[in-house]
């Protein structure tokens, strides 16, 4: 085992003589002395041969990703680059010894390369020879052995929940096992193993986290891959209160060791004012420039496109953009953009010298520009933004030109982590493919207490227990207290459309199981790739994997999905449909 | 949160007002006095109520597993539970609450039970509640917690390999997966991260490790679960050696943390010597009754059963029972169980007041007699146990009659744990099912320097860079040297049979990597169950496993694997087989 990584040593080693290993990175012959470039995990150190040393000629064949181990001797460097880590000493070569040879590689690795995404994922194990990616996976290990450590000084205690399991299709899709010994059967890949890990508090666990591999069987997105991991946690006899406080110091021992913040208040907001200000569930609150309902300022409005919105209790709602210096051309491109999220149009007013020009500056009334003024608070130079239409049209697409417009007029500052607790989500969704109301988290979250009675009548206004933790508009995670009663869980069940029998069918073992002294308990699964993603503040999900797959869920080095035997087919009972 | 486990509470906390939580484990009514034994997941601790309590009909309505919180007020016990850690103190309960009732249990987890394991299975949610299979998975956590702090100290990296992977069938059977993006291609589910742990050398990780879930589709044996989790652990630029420090050292840590134990010295064997001194490759050193090879006494032996074999290149070996007791009866079992290793039969000798009784005494000659005397260094009592036959058949029944002899007789100190290192295993075994040899660890393993030239043309007498730590007489880990040689792996491929074609579509990725510059590595695989199992005097893996399943594969609490819908099936584009 090499005593030395190559940045361990430096100038407190000059004088010894070491054993190193790595690989050639780069070869020089000046004027007789080779100087190689050896890498390993930690970084370069350089390495000198002279003309005299035997094994000269040896050095002299070395090429590029060879890989070696040398004997010598740490000595100062007498032209010192400082951009490296040992770049003050170098190893004067006492021995060499050729490991392995390497053919020339079939793109450029480091540096700058022209090779595509595709190249470099079948070529990953050449890839991840970056120091990039390595460092990644490096933080990806700490934070992993740092919420280890950090959950089980808290009593919690990590427990493997099974990765062949039953088939529940509630939510997105299941990955699928065929069952040899019973043939027509399936296990499922687990979604994540939130039923499990409730059977655990059932079971008298209290306190429970896995960092666990789940699986969804959807149409990726780049920021998806078809496995994914979640720091998951689950705890008895606690609530929102509890798992905040547990959460929020993982949250701060994480970026105090990787990136040496410590983290300030953990702000909370709940699901319906958070609509209303940032027209997102997962705002990012780096910057303001919040929605600004202005309905009122328009009530006896005559403005045609305002007016028969507002009869049909549709609102307006502005964002106020501070100083701005939009072209009409922008602002063009920006009413594009809101186009996408199904707004109709994008009406404007610039203030400047104490009165308005722009879309609506020939139709808005001296009383509305007035109130609109007060409302606002404007200022001059400030640009107004208006959309009007539905309420959840108008919320989603501000929502949307607020991000946009925060990044492209450089309103972030990418060095805050600002983190916001989003609560009482709704408990449905309406589903407009199924037809019906879909849980919003989960069918376990358990409803506000006060809203109980809506489950089956009200669900549109039933609100929930769940809670999101977004970070920089992202969400890093996403929980709830649980239900931990038969009787409100077989209610939810029912309030989703699940018949008795079906729910039956497929949550039987987990309704029975709430019969016997089930604990109240909650929970959270955080993002593990989201979180060392903002870490390392990539928006690449395939940086803090090792060994990714593609947006059609497949492995471009393995070359999998691929073909099996038809005696594996036949003896998982299955055939291969022909169209 | 709660503030106290029941069992951190002590003398010490005596007059503090403290919240519990937990389960009625139970209630008794002494003369208006009510006593409840209040368990968490620490253990029990005694609660009070006073008839005088507002609380005391609720208290009085209390069935078993009923989970409730209590205020109380720690207090002195009178007649004190030493059995228990909270026996010296009791709680006097303020205020009392109902958090959810219990129906009455489906069997009876504590304490004896006529419940079978299926049973108990269905219901784990509830056996889990049994402070024995708690303290069993804190136990597997702790392990594995451990085993990360002490890996990352030593510079390893722990990165999570993919699930979703390649069939790449060659050893066990494969878990497939069928792709939805691309209907007729399969996944397959690991084996064990192997290629891609030596992918990630070939990357530069230099030191991984992962705790990692494996899966193989065989048919179950009483120790064996369908997806099972290793210590999996692989390094660069390292050999036998080093790897052999950081597994002794981690198991150092391992033992001492959770037995208390100081482990004395790793003991190093090779496989041949292993085989000849204990017809075993995993032996029970715990005590000697090593096998001895006596063909030689015989070698002009008149004896026929043992002339035939030994005419006919076999072997005689002999186990020595030392002041035996065993009657003609006993041998007749112990003759019953070597005839299912194919031994056709077992001689013995008594040896006592300096003369031989038994099945060989009167055919044994003098000159015989003494020479097997002085061979096996013979006292007063001693009896011998023969066994002639083809040398892999004495081998393997008289390895097998040794262990059992050896729990029998008493001959084995449950207390200790004697680690052996088994080294130098064969590169291939011959198996008569596909009538070829198979690499008998698995083709990636290096041969033995100087077994190269055998690879193709003496793979029986082919060794290889292969090893096993051995505790006790189970195998607790394997691993080897690995090939990082092309022109190697290629030649292995061929060796095991698989055409140039074959390893190409098989392999082809991983051979390719191979090109561009491998380390030399080496690695191992610890069974994590198996380990946690011996730590914990278990043999039944079933104990080790939160949610385990049946030797058919099924989890009887969700009744997985299960028939799913036609529309799931569709999507995969799979159908199932109608025999």
């Amino acid at each position: 085992m090499k005593k030395y990584f190559n940045t361990d040593l430096s100038l407190k080693n000059v004088g010894e003589v070491v054993e190193l290993y790595g690989w050639v990175n780069k070869k020089r012959d000046l004027g007789g002395l080779i100087f190689i470039d050896l890498r390993d995990r930690s970084g370069i150190i350089q390495l000198v041969i002279r003309p005299e040393d035997k094994f000269y000629d040896l050095a002299n064949s070395l090429k590029n990703e060879y890989v070696i181990r040398i004997k010598g001797k740490i000595s100062i460097r007498e032209s010192k680059n400082l951009n490296i880590p040992t770049g003050e000493i170098e190893v004067l070569v006492l021995d060499l010894e050729v490991i392995n040879k390497s053919e020339e590689l079939p793109f450029n690795i480091f540096g700058d390369t022209t090779a595509g995404e595709d190249t470099r994922l079948k070529y990953r194990y050449l890839d991840l020879r970056r120091s990039t990616l390595q460092n990644n996976l490096l933080v990806r290990h700490k934070v992993c052995l740092l919420a280890r450590n950090y959950l089980s000084k808290l009593g919690f205690i990590e427990v493997e929940t099974p990765i062949l399991c039953k088939s529940t299709p509630e939510g997105a899709r299941d990955y699928l096992v065929p069952s040899r010994v019973f043939n027509g059967k399936f296990y499922a890949l687990p979604q994540s193993p939130q039923i499990y890990k409730q059977l655990l508090m059932i079971g008298g666990i209290e306190r429970y986290f896995q960092i666990a591999r789940c699986f969804r069987d959807e149409d990726l997105r780049a920021d998806r891959q078809p496995e994914f991991t979640q720091i998951d946690i689950e705890m008895s006899f606690a609530n929102e209160e509890d798992i905040f406080s547990v959460v929020e110091g993982l949250m701060r021992e994480v970026f105090k060791d990787i990136r040496g913040i410590d983290l300030s208040s953990f702000e909370r907001i709940c699901y319906k004012e958070c609509m209303d200000r940032y027209g997102s569930d997962k705002p990012d609150t780096r910057f303001d420039m919040e929605l600004k309902d202005i309905s009122d300022v328009f009530k006896d409005t005559e403005i045609s496109m305002f007016k028969s919105v507002l009869d049909n209790k549709g609102i307006v709602n502005a964002l106020v953009v501070e100083n701005a210096s939009l072209s009409r051309k922008d602002i063009d491109k920006l009413t594009n953009y809101v186009k996408v999220f199904n707004a109709k149009g994008l009406a404007y007013l610039k203030y400047e010298n104490n009165s308005f020009s722009g879309s609506l500056a020939k139709s808005i009334t001296d009383s509305e520009s007035a109130l609109l003024i007060k409302k606002l608070n404007l200022n001059n130079g400030d640009l107004v933004l208006m959309i009007a239409d539905k309420k959840d049209i108008v919320k989603t697409s501000l929502g949307a030109l607020r991000v946009k417009l925060g990044h492209e007029l450089g309103l972030i500052d990418k060095n805050k982590f600002n983190f916001l607790w989003v609560t009482d989500f709704p408990m449905f969704e309406f589903s407009e493919a199924e037809n019906r109301y879909v849980a919003a988290h989960h069918p376990f979250t358990a409803p506000n207490e006060d809203d109980i009675d809506k489950l089956i009548n009200d669900k549109a206004n039933c609100y929930s227990r769940a809670y999101d933790l977004v970070l920089n508009g992202y969400e890093l995670l996403s929980g709830s207290v649980r239900i931990h009663n038969e009787e409100l869980q077989s209610k939810v069940f029912e309030a989703i459309g699940l018949s008795l029998e079906e729910a039956k069918e497929k949550f039987g073992f987990f309704l029975e199981a709430f019969k016997y002294g089930a604990p109240n308990h909650c929970g959270v699964g955080i993002g593990l790739e989201r979180l060392v993603m903002l870490l390392l503040g990539t928006d690449n999900i395939r940086d803090v994997v090792a060994f990714p797959k593609t947006l059609s869920a497949s492995d471009l080095m393995s070359d999998a999905p691929n073909v099996v035997s038809n005696r594996q087919l036949d003896e998982l009972g299955i055939a291969i449909k022909k169209d």
